[in-house]
C-alpha cells in the first residue's frame, strides 16, 4: 500500500483535522502522556522478547502494518515504529509487561481490513500484529465449541465448523480476509446478525493479555455465567484499548442444511422499511438477512458495469430476503409465507433464488453496490456506517436529498437494513474542485450526523470508531459516556499504553 | 417474613460468617468506609424529594424490604434504615446525588425473589424499591421492541408482546413474581436460554441513574450498535452495583404458534449429557429448552407426592425437551427427529406432550422437583446454581457420591442441562444435629466448588453471587478478575454507594 494522497497535504483524513508531517509527535505531545520513543535498545530487548524473526523495526515493513483499509494514508502519518508477531500468551504477556513499564504505545492488529482505522497506531509504538497467533486449537463436538486463537481467518472458522456439521454464525461480509481476533476487537456484524447476532453473540470465553502483562481469562465453555461483571462482552467491541485478546472460545449451532434468497423491488422506502420491519413478525420466520439498496446505488451499478438490474426504472428500493433452515420442503413454505408478506408490503415483483446458481446472481447484484460505491468515490469516500431504529429509516432517507442539496453532494444508500445499519456514503459532486472537499465532507458528516442522532440512530453498527470516527463520537454518546469511557479505560489501562487515541478524541 | 432462625444465634448464613447481633455495624467499619446513619434529618430529606408516601423509616416495614428469597434472616441481620419508593426517572436521580454525596448507601430492589441476597442492604443504609415504577411505556411493532420500567412483573412484559403476536423470549422461571429490572439486574436465565440466550440477549437499550446522580442512557432501539463501550452488558448481570437501571427496551421476536415437549427416562448420566449435548446437531432442531433431573430428585417426588413416576426404578436420569415453532406439521417432524436421537442415545422411552394438558404434566414433574426441595432442605438449603461444560456433568455426577460422603451428606441434582446449569443442592443427612450444620454446609461448598473449578465450570449461571455467594467468587474469578471488578466498580461508584458488599467479599 502507498500514500495514494500525498500530493493533497491540506486534506483532513476523514474529518481528523490537517494533516501534518509531524502530526503523531504533536498528537503525542497534546496528549499530555509522556510515551518513549521505540530506540535501538528497546529494539534489542523486544528480540530478547520475542527472537530476531519476531520484531521488525524497518521502515517499509512497518509502514505496510500502519494503516488498514479505511485510508492508505494512515500509513504515512502515523507509522509504527516497530511491529511485533509474538507466537505465544506468554510473549504477549511479556511484551505488555515491557512496553507497559517503558511507555511505549502497543497497538494490537488482526488482518488489518478494518474500516475505523482501528489498528493504526495514532500515537506511534509497536504494532502487535496477531497473524503468527493462528491456530485453530480445538472443535469440540459436545460443548458445540471451537476455540482459537485470534489471528485464524474468520472463514477458516466457519469452514472448521461445518466440517463437523456445525455453523459458526459470526459472518461479518470480510469473513475471507479478516481475522477472528480483529472480530472481536471490533464485535464485527454483517448480513446474518437479525437472527444470530453480531460477532459478541458467539463469543463464550477469553483469554486476554491486560496492558500491564497479567494473563486472565473470562467465560469458558458454558451457555450461563453470572459470575462476576460480564467482562467478555467489554473486551468484544472495544477496539483493542483494553486487552489484547490471546484466545476465543466460540458457539457453535446446529448447521442449516438449505438456504433461499428472495429479491423484492420495492416501489418507495416507506414500503421496503415496512416489508423488513414487518416480516419476521407476519410470516412467522426470521430471515437470516435482510439487505437493502436503494435507487442510486443500483444506478452506479448499471452505470459501471452495463448490468440490467430488473425495475431499476420502477423501484425506489431492493430488498434482499434470505431464509434457512433444515429441510427443503419447509424452506419453500418459509419462502412462500416470506413472498407473500413482500407482495402484501407492495413489492413490484419477487425473484426466489432456491439453487446456488440463482443465489449467487441475486448476491451479486449486493456486492457490486459496494464494489461500485468504492469506484465513484475513493478516495473522498465516506463510507458510513450508521445505524438507525427501522422505523425511521423512511424519515432518515427523507431529509438525504435536502443534506445533498446543502453541501452540493450526492449519495447513495444501503445496507442491512434488518438491523438497521446502512452504509451510506456521501460524497461531493464530481464537477466540484478537490481543493475543499476535505473540510466539506467534514461540515456534510457533522451534519448526516446531527440527524442520524435525531432520529436514534449511532455512529457505527459494525465498522468501530477507531480513529476514523474519534471525533465524532461525543456527538451520540454525550458527555457521561464518555466519562464513563475514560474511567474503564483507566481502570483497565492507567498508562494509556494499549491503542491510545481510538473511540473518544 | 420473619427470623425463623432466631433461636440459632451461632449459625453461619449461607457460609457468611458468624451472625450477630451488631454485623452490619461491623461490616460497615470492617470496610474502612465512612457511611452515615439515616437519622431524622435524612429521613425528611428523602420525604422533600421523594414525597412522604415515598419513604418509609418504619422498622417493621423496613424489616419487609431487607430480604429476599435467599434467606429469611437476611432481614434481622442487614436491615434497611429507610426504603425509598421512586416514581420518575429525576427521583432517582436526586436520591442518588443526595445519598451520594451524604454517603448513605442504596440498594436497589425489584420484586424481591433473588436467589442470592442480591438486593439484601448488605451494609444498611436505603433499599431503593422500584416496585412504582412500574409502567410498560410502548409496544413498538415496527421497531419490534418493547420499553418498560424497571418495577413491571415479567410475565407481564410477555404478555403484552403476545398481544401484539411477538415474543419476548426472556423466561426467567420466576416470570410470573419477578420484576423485569431485578432480570436484568441479575441477567436472569431460566429453561429457555439454550435457544433464545438470558435476559441480556434481549436488551438492546437502558436508562440508567449512575451513583452521582447523573443520568444516562446506553444503546437504543438498534439491534447493532459498536459506538463506545457496551455498557449495556455491562450493567446487565452487574447485580445493581454499577448504576439504577430506570427504563429498559427489550427486543421482540416472531411468536412461535406451537410447542411440543418430549419427556425421556434416560439408563445413566453419560447418555443424558451425550443426548443434551448432541440432540441440536444430530436432529438439526434446536431445543428451545433441555431440562434435566437426576434420580435423587424423581425419588424425593415420588416420596413427598405419591405420584408415581414412570421408570424411575430404572432410570438414571430424565430429560425434557422442548421444541416451538410456527407450524404444527413441521413441529412433529421435528420432535420426531429430536426422538429418535433420544432413543438413539439409549432413551428407556420416548413420551411427547404435544397439547397443554399432556405438556403439563410432562412440566409439572420438574416443577415438583424444585419445590420437594425447598421441603426437604430449608432452611439448610444450599440451593446451588454452578455452571458446567456439558461435556463435563458426567465427570462431575460420578464426584458427588464421594462429596456427600465425605460431609455425611445427602444431594440431588437437576436444571438447564442445555446450558450446563445445574441446581444441586447439599445438604446434611436429616438424622444429623442442627448444631455444626452451618460449618458443615461450608465445607461442603468449598469442597464442591474446588470440583466444579477444576472441571471448568463457574459459581452462577443464572441467580448471581450477591451477599450469598460473595465469599466464594475469588475460587472462580482469581485475583487479577476481583481486580479488574474492584477497578471497574470504582470507575462507577467511586464512593461505594450502590449495593455495596455484593459479588466480591
Amino acid at each position: 500500500m502507498t500514500a495514494k494522497n500525498a500530493e493533497d497535504p491540506d486534506n483532513a483524513a476523514a474529518g481528523l483535522g490537517k494533516i501534518e508531517g509531524e502530526r503523531l509527535v504533536k498528537d503525542r505531545a497534546a496528549r499530555g502522556t509522556v510515551y518513549s520513543p521505540v530506540t535501538e535498545r528497546v529494539a534489542a530487548d523486544l528480540k530478547d522478547i520475542l527472537g530476531p524473526s519476531g520484531v521488525t523495526v524497518d521502515s517499509e515493513k512497518c509502514a505496510a502494518y500502519s494503516a488498514d483499509e479505511t485510508l492508505p494514508w494512515f500509513e504515512r502519518d502515523y507509522p509504527a515504529e516497530a511491529v511485533c508477531f509474538p507466537q505465544t500468551t506468554e510473549q504477549v504477556s511479556s511484551l505488555m509487561s515491557y512496553a507497559n513499564r517503558n511507555m511505549i504505545p502497543v497497538t494490537p492488529r488482526g488482518a488489518g481490513t478494518g474500516l475505523s482505522g482501528g489498528a493504526v497506531p495514532a500515537l506511534g509504538g509497536i504494532v502487535l500484529s496477531m497473524e503468527r497467533m493462528n491456530r485453530i486449537i480445538e472443535v469440540d463436538e459436545i460443548n458445540r465449541t471451537l476455540t482459537a486463537e485470534p489471528g485464524v481467518i474468520t472463514a477458516e472458522i466457519t469452514k472448521a465448523a461445518r466440517e463437523h456439521g456445525m455453523l459458526y454464525a459470526g459472518d461479518p461480509c470480510s469473513g475471507d480476509i479478516s481475522f477472528i481476533g480483529g472480530n472481536v476487537a471490533e464485535n464485527a456484524g454483517g448480513n446474518k446478525v437479525i437472527k444470530y447476532g453480531a460477532t459478541g453473540a458467539h463469543v463464550l470465553g477469553l483469554e486476554v493479555v491486560l496492558p500491564d502483562g497479567r494473563v486472565t481469562a473470562f467465560g469458558g465453555k458454558r451457555r450461563k455465567d453470572v459470575t462476576g461483571y460480564d467482562f467478555i462482552r467489554l473486551i468484544v467491541g472495544s477496539e483493542g484499548t483494553l486487552a489484547v485478546v490471546t484466545k476465543i472460545i466460540l458457539n457453535l449451532l446446529p448447521l442449516p442444511k438449505c438456504v433461499m434468497d428472495l429479491l423484492a423491488p420495492m416501489p418507495d422506502i416507506e414500503s421496503a422499511v415496512r416489508l423488513a420491519s414487518l416480516v419476521a413478525t407476519k410470516s412467522g420466520v426470521m430471515p437470516s438477512s435482510i439487505e437493502f439498496m436503494d435507487r442510486q446505488s443500483i444506478l452506479n451499478v448499471e452505470k459501471f458495469t452495463g448490468i440490467e438490474i430488473p425495475f431499476s426504472a420502477s423501484a425506489a428500493a431492493y430488498l434482499i430476503i434470505q431464509v434457512d433452515g433444515m429441510e427443503h420442503e419447509q424452506l419453500w413454505r418459509d419462502a412462500h409465507r416470506v413472498g407473500d408478506v413482500c407482495v402484501e408490503c407492495g413489492a413490484l415483483e419477487v425473484f426466489v433464488g432456491d439453487d446456488r446458481n440463482a443465489r449467487d446472481r441475486i448476491w451479486e447484484i449486493r456486492h457490486l453496490v459496494a464494489e461500485e460505491e468504492w469506484t465513484i468515490s475513493m478516495p473522498l469516500l465516506s463510507k458510513e456506517d450508521i445505524v438507525i431504529p427501522c422505523g425511521a429509516i423512511p424519515a432518515f432517507m427523507d431529509e438525504l436529498p435536502g443534506l445533498a442539496e446543502r453541501h452540493r453532494a450526492s449519495y447513495n444508500a444501503y445496507g442491512h437494513i434488518g438491523d438497521g445499519n446502512i452504509h451510506m456514503t456521501v460524497f461531493p459532486a464530481e464537477e466540484d474542485g478537490r481543493s475543499d472537499l476535505f473540510a466539506r465532507a467534514d461540515a456534510m458528516r457533522l451534519d448526516l450526523y446531527h440527524i442520524v442522532r435525531r432520529l436514534g440512530g449511532a455512529l457505527s453498527g459494525e465498522h468501530g470508531i477507531g480513529l476514523k470516527r474519534a471525533k465524532y463520537s461525543p456527538i451520540f454518546l454525550g458527555e457521561t459516556c464518555v466519562d464513563l469511557i475514560k474511567n474503564i479505560k483507566r481502570a483497565f489501562d492507567p498508562n494509556h499504553i494499549l491503542n491510545p487515541g481510538k473511540i473518544i478524541p
